[in-house]
């Protein structure tokens, strides 16, 4: 059996350093102090601190996406009621973490989209491939008469994900789900209401 | 009559450089270099950087307050006007730096609220200050019809600022203005659309 790789614990860590301290904020001597690996293990790894973020990244839209999956790709729910389901799924993960760790990849959007060119290109792929089963459902909605079809699917796709990044903003600011609920009780009750 | 403050400058100098390397991107070093100004001089106005970076936030969010009331003081439009208004000045001051500046109370917000207690508060003050000639705004229109009273203005104003964020989020990704119409187009058509 190979053992754990000494990569993966560093790009846990460094996970975790990130979403304290922000991708400027990480040093790599706090990523590798806090993965307890020697410092040289890093540079064995990663060629620089922005490709070692572009990594984190990576693997943090992984595990995004098996929480869209576990929503969307749950036929139980009609097409509608699985957008909801995301966002309760995401509300229940915040919970667990004090409502102050929010989304790295919004965390990452403000900060480091502005300086590192690969970082936000990176960043714009995973909002393109974000928005993506998110239209599928939307369309799949529209056309069970479940919700309006005034608007494309990708726009409202869009429109969803940039909204919900902008409750997580003022969630992590007022240190409760306050923002979260507030903009799912109103989303749903207008740009996805059921028509009349 | 007195010579322009070095304190001044070092603020200006602050903001210019948090906009480009955030909270904890950005230097005492590097703000002083931007002000042109002695390192010594930082020090004999500020305590810190923490608190340096809260008066940047006041003196920004003064400024932010200066276009709310342009837009939302302008009675020669209807109070659902000057909402859309506002998201239009916004629009054209950010069009002038290239879709990358955003706004740097987002920006705090998800990268200094996590780490420091007194932007955290101070920011949730700003939001809540922010909020509310928006929500007088809405009331307003709510009044004359102009917008559905299905929801309390408190919750409509805060429900615009925080998904106006997130648009300037995606758009900061995206460098285009796309996240920033496409918002303004589906929320006055839905959320804040004219009652039929």
């Amino acid at each position: 059996m190979p053992k754990p790789s000494l990569k993966d614990a560093i790009l846990d860590a460094g996970l975790r350093v990130m979403f304290r301290a922000g991708y400027h904020g990480s040093s790599v001597r706090d990523v590798v102090q806090e993965a307890g690996a020697p410092q040289g293990s890093f540079t064995n790894h990663f060629r620089s601190k922005e490709a070692f973020a572009s990594e984190v990244l990576e693997r943090y839209f992984s595990h995004v996406q098996g929480l869209v999956a576990l929503a969307l790709d749950d036929t139980s729910l009609t097409p509608r009621a699985r957008l909801r389901r995301y966002l309760d799924i995401i509300t229940g993960r915040l919970a667990a973490d004090d409502w102050m760790r929010g989304c790295l990849i919004g965390d990452l959007s403000l900060e480091a989209s502005g300086n590192s060119e690969l970082l936000r290109a990176q960043l714009d792929t995973i909002f393109r491939a974000w928005r993506t089963p998110f239209a599928a459902c939307i369309a799949e909605a529209q056309q069970a008469g479940e919700i309006a079809a005034d608007f494309a699917p990708d726009e409202l796709a869009e429109f969803l994900l940039a909204s919900w990044q902008g409750a997580m903003l003022r969630m992590k600011v007022q240190r409760s789900p306050a923002a979260l609920e507030r903009f799912k009780t109103i989303a749903f009750n207008t740009v996805f209401k059921e028509p009349s």
